[in-house]
């Protein structure tokens, strides 16, 4: 396909299309932790990243969440709507686990007893930094309104991606959303969702299904996120 | 006095009275950093201190703020109000400086277009983390409607603060402040207000007049906080 690279991403390629709204989306068989200062090539992560975010993202057209996913490609590679990227991670926990553990000295696994909501700051050269509201408007990251709007959006994915997961034996435990504004200045989910973006237990055993697997050095991760496509085709069937 | 010490802080010791309602703090000739790890013994600095927080509670009361503060008892006690602490450090931002720059990568020095808001757990165990409100909530520290009186209470704090800087030629780059509940569950200042708390710049130099001295290693802060005092004694004289 004829396109230019506009970005390089430590997980994939944005490239451009025919059409000035759309983009391609190529997904890499490359995983990274610790902002970037662990990295491997792990074949098959790529396909089964960009598989499981496309099932995702079709589940969450049929519940009505505007977002930029409009369908896959190829193995690899997915269209989506150009949007611009809010410079922020919002992310949502249901349980206590990884650094809100250690800010708050709080146990791991504790159950939260609401949907606690953070922003992180998307920048590499700060190492992706916990901020607060002020900091965002300081930054003109997004306006009072919108930091509203992203925290509701958050919060309503955070349902419908409960009970997804719900249904194939996975606790939501938690997960990083971006944003970004479509051509009409509308605010619409963007990246990925996968178990690169999310924090995914079994119900049964405990078990991480997620990248943790990698971060810790727990075992090899395609046959892991692999499980989760399998069940994941297999809902409700 | 016949009294019990009823915690040992790192810069003052609360003690009891016979008024169960009113607490007696001795301010100690110590000075500490980095959360403890840098610890020296400063002769003088406690009384210093003492009549700096005096003066400036008591301008406070001039101007209706609700505070803990009762009266200077000695050179280095004061009569307050027991209060129940409020285990948050609030944290205003006049100019960005610290911890601020190095979290947003802005310049140090940097004017900021409004005052700007963070909270701190107090816990020295964590290292008294920066968070969110909703880790407030979750940690139960105060409600949302107590955290929107916090923020209100430190803009209006910020204004007086800010006046009666400018009057001695210092510029308020930045503050923390703790809160208390009274025995009728309202919502006070305490705490203290000194160059331990402040950062102040002098308005012609730009020299830091507070704690940084210290933390930087910067000199003897004997003489600069005796300069806060001497400039807050003879103001409007």
């Amino acid at each position: 396909m004829d396109s230019t690279v506009l970005y390089q991403g430590k997980a994939k390629n944005v490239h451009s299309t025919e059409n000035e709204q759309e983009l391609r989306l190529e997904y890499l068989d490359q995983a990274t932790a610790l902002n970037g200062k662990k990295k491997d090539h792990i074949i098959g992560k790529g396909s089964l990243n960009n598989q499981i975010t496309s099932l995702i993202f079709s589940y969450l057209t049929e519940k009505k969440i505007p977002h930029h996913w409009i369908k896959q490609l190829s193995s690899n590679e997915q269209l989506v709507k150009r949007v611009e990227i809010i410079p922020l991670e919002v992310v949502l926990r249901n349980i206590a686990t990884g650094s809100f553990t250690k800010r708050l000295g709080v146990e791991e696994g504790t159950k939260l007893p609401f949907p606690i909501i953070e922003f992180y700051y998307k920048d590499d050269s700060l190492d992706d930094p916990f901020i607060n509201e002020d900091h965002i408007e300081f930054l003109q990251l997004a306006s009072k309104e919108e930091v509203i709007e992203l925290k509701e959006n958050a919060l309503k994915i955070n349902q419908l991606l409960q009970t997804l997961f719900e249904e194939i034996g996975v606790t939501l435990v938690d997960f990083k959303l971006e944003f970004g504004k479509d051509y009409e200045g509308q605010i619409i989910l963007s990246d990925e969702i996968t178990p690169d973006t999310c924090r995914l237990w079994d119900k049964e055993t405990g078990e991480s299904l997620d990248k943790d697997i990698y971060r810790k050095d727990l075992g090899e991760i395609v046959p892991i996120y692999e499980e989760i496509l399998t069940r994941l085709k297999g809902r409700g069937a």
